[in-house]
């Protein structure tokens, strides 16, 4: 189905638009300084928009502060009471996370599509625990299925809204397992138009988070579902995004700055490999332009292989290849490998540059 | 497609085997005691069976000395000369594998198959560099694509295998794009039985490898397709191999001990629950049983978030609780939370073997 498109402040979900990334700051609402400060970091990173917590009346003025000094679009998480989501789009919120399930009543779902309109979006959130009330005994007498019961409860509600005559309207379904997480996702695409956020909920640690997730929004994300996605991990929020970017590139979402390929390290490598691709990932990670590198370990094949890379590094017995475009265009000793790629790469980009300008 | 059983020593693809994890030493094979150390702590991380190099005929006195003393099956990994193949057969591998592009001839490989009859299979393995020639002249004209050369180049040399009369073969499909890699072997399962050795080639490093082989081969796992795994990192090989597990956790093809699940962190947790999903992570990590854990931010909404849990811990202001089933099983102090939650695992764990040893 085609996707409606949704503003985020200024930006859009839906449509043309690339994948967009999210994360939610740890920090107290209610420390401005630190929340700003998590705001920025997550910015520069490659976050599109955070969501930050309104868990009481008291956090709102302080709300209101991060909103006017942050440097992206603010999303407001809201629990329980649909007052806080009023009271957050007056103060600026550009979207409002919601779960209608615990809201109290479609009615306070009517009084938040209110103060919404023209100003907010509003994230419409499933998950297990806010199945609507009549799906629920439905469930327990076999009749339907609970990622049946998420995706109904979620179309239930977005027909409210748009009966309403509200139509910015972002829907997540989640769950904490795979199979789940698929299916719910899948069915709402063929039966509503509204721009899906994805995540799977407790994902868990860095490690094992960021595998799940990977899969979980990667087959996804590959089958063209998902607007907009959040990594949910037990982990520095910064993380999530790198990761959420990391998921992009591989899917091809999205073109996020370089790819990196570098080989297994195997019993013919002969240099340093493993030092060498790290230090490469950490000096490209901030580089925007969509550029394949290539980090290998054995110099006859090492370039031929990497023949696709735009630009690569092979090293073997103490000397190593800097290659560009397939061909070899100087050969250095194994200590002077990583300078030289940077003096290479840098020439690159700068001819990137040059050649995108004359476009 | 119904995938034919293929044994590698005493293990089996195919059938109703697990899906099988790999990885390769990076020692020098010449260097015994260090390839044995490091096959030793493959499997001691859950490698079920090693890839060692055998680069030269130099290295087959030491590849044998490795077979007799390895804990697993141990696959020979050849370039370019089938007389190593078939020495590594005679030294006692249990597969050997080989790029038949790159082997020098049809003849070659059916010497090779000779060696392996009844003693060891055959991963044949083809990458957009060992294409058969016929099928590159094809590519240059636009007749057919990549994907389709090296899927039609595979199904070739696994048909002169099988009309040879040798059917212990296994098949890898290799690109390090994730679209290729899904397109091939998605063709491949349809057109040939042999088992399917599934990996990304020069994925990355331990992180950005790490994503794209979720990706990568999580789709194609949750389609039923893979028998046996690689993830390719340029990073230590025990790591390939912890990855390679929780992507078979995540995409449900092998049980493989706990899985945790935790929220992420956020403006409303109150303890450091960073540090205590990372403490629990570690205590359970070498735990075989198919068990999941919560690591959960808040104590109002823990436990029944975490419901369908077996063990969990939730905390909040100083204060937590550990939870089994989804009902609280005690209240503690922050500090005494970790190591509460041992006492009660270790509690679960007892139950639990009383439990399957009356079944």
């Amino acid at each position: 189905m085609k996707v409606r498109e949704v503003k985020i402040g200024p930006l859009q979900l839906g449509g043309d638009a690339p994948v967009l990334i999210q994360s939610m700051t740890n920090t107290k609402t209610e420390d401005v300084k630190a929340t700003l400060e998590q705001i920025n970091a997550l910015c520069e990173v490659g976050c599109d928009f955070v969501r930050v917590a309104v868990p009481s009346k008291d956090t709102i003025k302080a709300f209101k502060e991060i909103v006017k000094s942050a440097p992206c679009p603010i999303v407001a998480d809201i629990h329980f009471d649909w007052r806080l989501a009023v009271e957050a789009i007056e103060a600026g919120a550009s979207k409002v996370r919601v779960n209608p399930g615990n809201l109290g009543g479609l009615d306070k779902l009517r009084e938040v599509a209110r103060a919404a309109s023209g100003r907010s979006a509003i994230r419409v959130g499933v998950n297990s625990g806010s199945i609507g009330r009549d799906y629920l005994a439905k469930i327990q007498s076999g009749e339907i299925t609970k990622a049946e019961a998420m995706t109904r409860s979620a179309k239930d509600y977005v027909d409210f809204l748009y009966d309403s005559g509200f139509y910015d309207v972002v829907v997540s379904l989640k769950a904490s397992d795979i199979p789940t997480t698929l299916s719910v996702n899948r069915t709402f695409r063929q039966i509503c138009d509204s721009p899906l956020h994805l995540g799977i909920t407790e994902a868990g640690t860095a490690f094992s988070g960021t595998i799940k997730s990977a899969v979980g929004l990667g087959v996804l994300l590959l089958e063209g579902i998902g607007e907009t996605i959040r990594v949910s991990l037990t982990a520095p929020p910064t993380e999530e995004v790198k990761v959420a970017k990391e998921i992009l590139k591989a899917t091809g979402r999205r073109k996020m700055g370089p790819t990196i390929i570098s080989c297994p390290t195997c019993g013919r490598t002969e240099i340093d490999l493993y030092t060498l691709a790290t230090q490469v990932e950490k000096l490209t990670e901030s580089i925007p332009e969509d550029i394949t590198i290539a980090v290998m370990g054995c110099v006859v094949n090492g370039p031929g292989e990497a023949r696709e890379a735009d630009i690569g590094v092979a090293g073997g017995r103490g000397a190593g290849v800097i290659f560009v475009g397939g061909e070899i265009v100087e050969k250095v000793k194994e200590e002077d490998l990583f300078e030289r790629f940077t003096v290479h790469l840098e020439r690159l980009l700068q001819e990137k540059k040059q050649k995108d300008a004359l476009k």
